[in-house]
């Protein structure tokens, strides 16, 4: 991101980043690398009810914005609104989420009292025991290459013989475990395993993992789940 | 409203209504009236928390929406969105605030409980209260004919010698009530008594009719409060 960052710094052009699934479980330093609006939701790594966006705008996207010909006519999601009201008059522009904002704050402060190393560290921590534990069970990154894998996020195969939805019916139902599918080209081809904010926690990784390899099982996959318990548990303790 | 529909009608012309403040506390027949785009908002005198927009659309306003030759090219605020997702695939476009919802729903059922019929007489009970303890503390009703006036909230004019800044200051101050101001050509000239949802409540007025005739009072106008509690009284008991 960095080094992007620095491309679009010399074009003058403006970067934008979805960070939804990576601020609170990952570094992101906007300023330091050159992002101008960064936007996320309430409800993944900081564990705040769903119902928010969040967003970060840089000196030079407000001039972006204001230096347009044709202004955006939007209120509601125009961020000119929030900048007349929230920044300069300190006053909401309309009725807010005022629950949601309270259990943001809540859950904001509870990432600093943990402490952001302490929180990335987990999330490390857990991501690397589940790709070790994915891959004890005999099932293939995807990316295979785990430099690209994220500490919010590992998206697997579907081994052949597995079927997409089956997999995530059954596990629901009798493990009582979610897991997410894709989107796209790679629709039914792989499947995700969330572990960002309080997700991200060793025993909730031993039990989904436990509860993954056990589905395979059942489904006529030979899962190797001891090991994959073991590897997993070889990163967490 | 029934006659405004008529013409709207008769003129194949959208209705669109905000009930943000009616909807709960008053009867609103959409379809009687022929209301094509019924707007309200989770926090008013439905008593859920503040966050969520409702709609009620009619079969004349989709079909105005899929005529267009230009269509709208927004994704959050599109109905069409809306439509196409939940109502034909049953899913949410997006990540949805799922705790309002659940607070939303609860609210409902509280109100259906009641039952409606009980909720408006409630709501008109205690909007007669406040009209007649305001006009027995000497104050002046806005608009004068009390058959304009609302069941939800109740508008007074502000007396001569009493401004309307200090007069919200401190009956919040003094008396944690918190009333409201107004908008545009009467911005200052008139405030706003709100009673709606769980605030419509006989011991609630009362309360609020004594802070606010004993804050008239603190500021130097001769508010008669006995009187006006006792106008109260014979509506509400």
């Amino acid at each position: 991101l960095k080094e992007i960052g620095e491309v679009c710094e010399s074009h003058g052009v403006v970067l934008i980043v979805d960070a939804v699934s990576s601020v609170g479980g990952v570094p992101v330093e906007v300023d330091k690398w050159g992002v101008d609006v960064c936007i996320l939701g309430s409800q993944k790594c900081l564990s705040a009810p769903p119902g928010l966006g969040i967003v970060s705008v840089s000196g030079k996207a407000w001039e972006k914005m204001e230096e347009r010909k044709e202004k955006v006519k939007e209120f509601y999601l125009n961020f000119l609104t929030w900048k007349e009201w929230w920044l300069e008059k300190r006053e909401f522009p309309y009725t807010h989420s005022v629950s949601l904002i309270y259990a943001l704050k809540e859950a904001c402060r509870m990432l600093l009292e943990e402490g952001l190393d302490n929180v990335f560290r987990r999330h490390e921590r857990v991501a690397k025991a589940t790709r070790e534990a994915v891959k004890a069970m005999g099932l293939e990154l995807f990316p295979r290459e785990e430099e690209y894998c994220s500490a919010t996020v590992t998206a697997v195969k579907i081994p052949r013989g597995v079927k997409d939805e089956e997999l995530r019916e059954h596990i629901m139902r009798k493990y009582g475990v979610m897991i997410a599918g894709s989107w796209g080209k790679i629709a039914g081809k792989v499947f995700r395993l969330g572990h960002m904010g309080y997700n991200a926690q060793p025993s909730k990784a031993l039990q989904a993992l436990f509860a993954l390899s056990e589905t395979l099982r059942d489904l006529g996959f030979p899962s190797r789940t001891e090991e994959a318990l073991d590897a997993a548990k070889s990163v967490l303790y």
